[in-house]
């Protein structure tokens, strides 16, 4: 695995699945495996799951980590070619990314969507430009449009529920007060369209996700509908992918209710975190055992033991 | 030990204070007993001392450290039950305390005081979430109403003077341009009345800690009355209990000055620091030889190595 | 070597170069050295290669690294003698420093000139600081005058180039929007009157770089005569020192071009990072095979390698 950055990035899923549910299993094996070698975390935004699960997951294959704020502790990085850099931006992407990838045997990158212009968000300038530049591996930390750390983690808990039927997995939207990216969404079906389940994708009317991720995905305007006979519940906001960024406050009959969950098959709730309670999910939902929130978050440690160690070993 | 939180957490203080005391001896005691476990250090407010020497004692320890500035390197938790979260606030302390608990073995949290709402301050509803909800050991690197790893180290300093009677420990009221916590003075009172010291507590009028913390330690409101015959001066400000978050500004001559330092029986000065030069305390003060004001935050190291070290012993 | 601030530090420089080269080949030779020991890494401002590249050195040589931004993390520094710290400024640089060196074996210290008071800027009141107060080697990561790791990198890249005469190497003044320090500029200068190689200033008239640092390198005020026969072009902007701090915009035609670089024996190309492309060098020169921009940088870490470790040797 030269990167990991999507689905395609990686040759063989289920190789890569089950090397994460080994590291459920033995969280310390491979423990030399990074030693000597450093993984940079370079994050554009704001982080907490991904920062301390990416950063632990280093340091129990015996890597040293070093984790990089760029406006806070550093400048801001020009991604434009071409221009005549007399403004507030220090440094150019092409530098940046080359000496980055000096320092460091593998970077993680975090980077969201701008969400003001939806050809250069989806075209993922940032994690393009450190694949091109850096010279060594880049592992998304999420990107504009992606979050397949979280989408193997996510697997790899519907895995754990030891489902003995093809489950039905509904991923609906939920309401939420500001913009967010579709990434998680859009990854999320990315994944599960290569695994073992039926899935389905629940959301008002203009809320589609991009016909490139959702392709031929079965996707349901109402939501009571969707949830029906459903083994597992993944909800998620986005903003507009038509109405570019825009919010989508009207839906709040969308949040996750037990009244809602009643219409599953005693399905289990999922969500990649953070979430807003009593908004995207009731607290009903959230306190209930149904609820694989912290499981889900849990996993990303092995999830990023398994891409590190994946890589470190083809270096 | 499960917790460190205040002193009722400790089974055997003098134990602890024993602990300590070899760590000063023997930093690289011991350097084995954290491998492979991680410790988490989340920052909600400033820290220099603390997060430098708490940071080291993991290290020593052989701990793997992850640090987390919770506003600048995530986004703001919300700790209130039942609220619909359409506001600022992304995460809810629920999730955010299991998520870092399930990422780390010993997770230390540092809080401050609103110091607007009394009640809110002293009910510790930062602290007690993590305690409830983390699952693992909390150590607190301060919380609103008190600094435990503080007050060990001072008890420390106290006792690595070698007095050969029980020495007069006076702990004052100094000034200061800004509302600060009563965290340090609280703990302070808390720790010395269990070691074998007299306490006396001065300041002016109106400037009382809380009556849960003072119990029966003498007060005095004359400072240079406290200070005859005293060994050990501990200065410190809190902003008002009574008239709650008040600063003082009016009593600036409870400055203490070489002229003070006379009254007492060659008394050593000690102050957790940062120390406003000149305002708390006046140069000539803080640059004698009485001054413990670094061996006391040098002992930060050993304090935080006991209290980790006692904790990872029950892993 | 007791501390690593200046050139006058060092006793054996081509001792050092050597070393430094050696972390070249063998990065990881000397892995234990600092085993135990903790590199304290100290931000007064913003910084990208200097950060991932000396936390990279220390992590290499066994030692534990701690970081510090001190406006972020901790809180404002006083280092006025005598003063009544009533403001902003809530610990004294004589308490920090002692301890940040009570917790740390070696510590690296980054500050920037105000660029407002010469005296003040060139009396290096921070640097100086810490060498007084820290009691621990001090390793500049750039003062306000001077950044020798970064002209020790520049000694060693230039000696890469295996140059069989006696190299003529031009530092050249470079056009900039912003107010930049003098720092790199002076330093290179006192590095390169100490190497095997023919020095040239090149700037615009007003641009002078100190006296103290210039004595008898020649300066030339023409850009195309200065580059003439050049091996070696050092870009970088700094602004005046006479009229202390100003920005000089006027002299766009000090970027440099490739028909500039023309004038030159197929010199090749320097900088310290970051660079505004287009302002201070063209597109054209940076992407071309004569750049060594993106080595130059990757030499951080063996140089930053080769400090450590002379000064873990006395430890």
């Amino acid at each position: 695995m030269q990167h990991f950055t999507s689905l395609s990035d990686v040759a063989n899923p289920s190789a890569l699945l089950a090397e994460a549910a080994l590291f459920v299993q033995h969280p310390h094996q491979k423990s030399h495996l990074g030693k000597g070698k450093s993984l940079g975390l370079i994050f554009f935004n704001a982080s907490l799951r991904t920062r301390m699960s990416t950063q632990r997951a280093g340091q129990l294959l015996g890597m040293d980590v070093t984790i990089l704020n760029v406006s806070q502790d550093s400048w801001q990085l020009e991604f434009e070619d071409g221009t005549v850099m007399d403004g507030a931006k220090a440094e150019h992407i092409k530098e940046a990314a080359a000496v980055m990838g000096s320092y460091c045997d593998i970077l993680g990158i975090r980077t969201f969507a701008g969400l003001k212009n939806r050809i250069a968000d989806y075209a993922e300038h940032v994690m393009t430009a450190f694949q091109q530049y850096a010279g060594v591996p880049i592992v998304s930390l999420e990107s504009a449009t992606r979050h397949p750390l979280q989408s193997l983690t996510d697997w790899l808990t519907i895995h754990q529920q030891g489902f003995t039927h093809r489950p039905k997995v509904v991923l609906t939207w939920a309401p939420h007060p500001k913009a967010l990216p579709q990434a998680v969404g859009n990854s999320f079906v990315e994944w599960m369209q290569a695994a073992e389940v039926d899935l389905t994708i629940a959301h008002p009317y203009g809320m589609d996700l991009s016909p490139d991720f959702v392709k031929n995905t079965p996707v349901m305007y109402n939501q009571d509908i969707a949830f029906e006979g459903a083994d597992v519940i993944y909800a998620k906001n986005w903003s507009s992918f038509k109405d570019y960024g825009h919010v989508n406050d009207k839906e709040r009959d969308w949040q996750i209710t037990a009244e809602k969950m009643a219409h599953t098959n005693n399905a289990k709730f999922m969500h990649c975190l953070p979430v807003r309670r009593n908004m995207v999910v009731a607290d009903q939902v959230l306190d209930s055992p149904q609820s694989l929130v912290i499981s889900q978050a849990a996993n990303r440690i092995p999830t990023a033991q398994a891409v590190l160690a994946t890589i470190l070993e083809t270096l």
